[in-house]
């Protein structure tokens, strides 16, 4: 079998099971480990949450020293908003998985994404991951095992350089896109050799671009975990700055695939949409602009409706900080100009309707004021939205 | 008949009619304006909108020397990203008022709401705005015809002290609660004398904490207006420091009042909601703090859906920035409690469940770090609101 997801890189073992925290034997724990449960080295991207979740803690504090065996993930319980007890968890979650595969507790990351505010059912843990540990059937188990309202599993590849170094990930978009379960949770693996400090900058870049360029609904939830294991088993070293810059290219190409995944996947929305702001002062003032557009409750129902209408994007990017002549700014949608110096470009109206029945939509923003530039994805705010962040239960 | 609005402060004519901006013959255009057309001190807030529309450029301008006779409002076009042509009808807006009462153009200031993008329907203006001035037939007839898909008429009156001088008002509650229309607009009257300077300082603090307190979607519109006029015709005078105080508290109880009067008449909403972030380090950090959670998607969805789901408003909490012990943080709703220490409070389900089905919910969260405090007000996010701003026809 070809692997597609964190078992393409060499070196390491996964697994998924249902262990009970989800009624009704759902997938709902997985493990990612390296194959001869040695510790190597390890780098996470973490929420910047205060009220981060307990697993979150744990995680952070098992990191210290840049390097982790194992990861083990579940799913339907964030074990956040749970104070002493949830630490205690999450560690409990750690010394099982430890003794399960034979490596220290510190060595093992713990991520976990459902509802706040609930303890873990920790019987189905203390017989679940022992249970798996025996048992670790491989990537894509594990890959489902992380999921909760996704609909479909999401698996990513890139080859560093010219290869034969890969890197892999896995991930679970619930996120800013299915957000009753609010957390975004993603797991890579690479088998190149690599020292801990290199593999943090790279997966702190390439997170900059990808996960932290996907918005739906603007919470910074309790859980969002990006984590990498580097098990070295290609033989290919990372060192000189063309080989840091090609690792960081695979990385953030897989990072950026699986921010795709998300968005595409994310539960009621009926639209894709890319926002380009380009001719900004800066970057940062162009991401800022794209930002305000995307998070737009106004936009994305606008979105949702298929209409045309460039005067909230106008709107959004005048309220955003960002500064520049709105008397100056072109937006087009697909290519078809809308707006055109600030005013109305008088493109007929069945021609923009064509462009917002398709699915997917690119949105330039030109604001005419510098050479800064910025791409945000994003979706529609739908019926299906409210409905799926109504209730918990 | 008793005047509820801007006529209650004397010195002052107003009046409402159709002019065909909006098809039908619903009321689209008002009219409040000094008995004697004087120029009087008059003070506005504006849109920190960079793409402010062109009324909101034409009123800063003959704002500039703090005195005005007349305010002209329209509905239906928010004379919005029109550029060059939108400066010169909302101009051309100014000077007809003045013509048809009898004062200078600069002497008048005009706002607009609607839909943003579209040029003024200026024939319907050449005509209606001197049949209005012809016929000024009064506050209730001027009330209604700011409206856009307001429900009801809102209007407001505040004695200063212990009297006789009066402060009146009559917005519209669009902007951030139906905000197809995308704009807020509210005029006062005052019939105090007061200097234009103290007029602008205690418009400016009674703004901030009511107006600025009101939180839908998080839009910052390109029209929003908040103006005064203050005729001096009750010969009341505000000049010592008590004096001030008391007519900047009955300026704020008017802004306070047309402002829940919006949130209430939100279309699409079936909850008013008030919440108050106590115990913050600081005043500002309680704000961020009450801003986050009640500009959150995920938590207006909880609240449509009656869920007592307090782990997200911990969450955003702890997104906002403001700094304190997520494990120290109470959580209650209409003031049962549903979090303590940061975790579950206990409180049964059917408790929480009676409170969750109150139209009004007042949510209180203690941040135990400090002595700052705020309180916003929002509403749930609904299917409603979605089909209100999915299209603009």
């Amino acid at each position: 079998m070809t692997e597609t997801g964190v078992l393409a890189p060499a070196g390491f073992v996964a697994g998924g099971t249902a262990s009970g925290i989800k009624p009704g034997s759902v997938a709902d724990l997985a493990i990612v480990a390296t194959a001869d449960r040695r510790a190597v080295p390890a780098a996470g991207v973490f929420t910047t949450n205060l009220a981060c979740a307990a697993p979150v803690q744990v995680s952070r504090a098992h990191l210290a020293n840049g390097e982790a065996a194992a990861i083990v993930l579940s799913s339907g319980n964030a074990n956040a908003a749970t104070g002493d007890q949830g630490r205690a968890d999450a560690t409990r979650m750690t010394e099982l998985t430890g003794t399960g595969l034979g490596c220290a507790a510190e060595d093992v990351l713990v991520c976990s994404t459902g509802l706040i505010g609930y303890f873990m059912p920790m019987a189905a843990l203390e017989s679940g991951i022992p249970a798996l540990c025996a048992d670790l059937n491989g990537g894509a188990a594990a890959a489902d095992a992380i999921l909760t309202t996704d609909t479909v599993r999401k698996e990513a590849v890139a080859t560093v350089g010219a290869g034969p170094g890969l890197v892999g990930g896995m991930a679970k978009g619930a996120a800013m896109l299915a957000p009753a379960m609010a957390t975004m949770l993603a797991t890579l693996t690479t088998d190149v050799q690599v020292a801990p400090d290199v593999l943090r900058v790279a997966l702190s870049t390439a997170v900059a671009t990808t996960f932290n360029r996907l918005l739906v609904d603007g919470s910074t939830s309790t859980n969002d975990t990006v984590l990498v294991l580097a098990s070295g088993a290609s033989g290919v070293s990372i060192s000189s700055r063309a080989e840091v810059h090609a690792f960081t290219d695979a990385v953030t190409d897989v990072c950026g695939s699986l921010a795709e995944q998300m968005a595409r996947d994310a539960e009621g929305a009926t639209k894709f949409v890319r926002i380009i702001v380009n001719g900004a002062h800066t970057s940062e003032e162009a991401h800022r602009a794209a930002r305000c557009v995307a998070g737009s409750q106004l936009v994305q129902c606008s979105f949702n409706g298929e209409d045309p209408y460039w005067g909230r994007i106008l709107s959004e990017l005048g309220a955003s900080g960002a500064m520049f002549d709105p008397e100056a700014v072109t937006i087009s949608y697909n290519g078809t100009t809308a707006c055109r110096n600030g005013i109305d470009a008088g493109t007929d109206a069945a021609t923009l309707a064509e462009v917002m029945a398709e699915p997917e939509i690119e949105v330039v923003c030109d604001l005419d004021a510098g050479q800064g530039t910025a791409t945000m994805l994003f979706t529609d705010l739908s019926h299906a939205y409210i409905d799926e962040n109504r209730g918990t239960s």
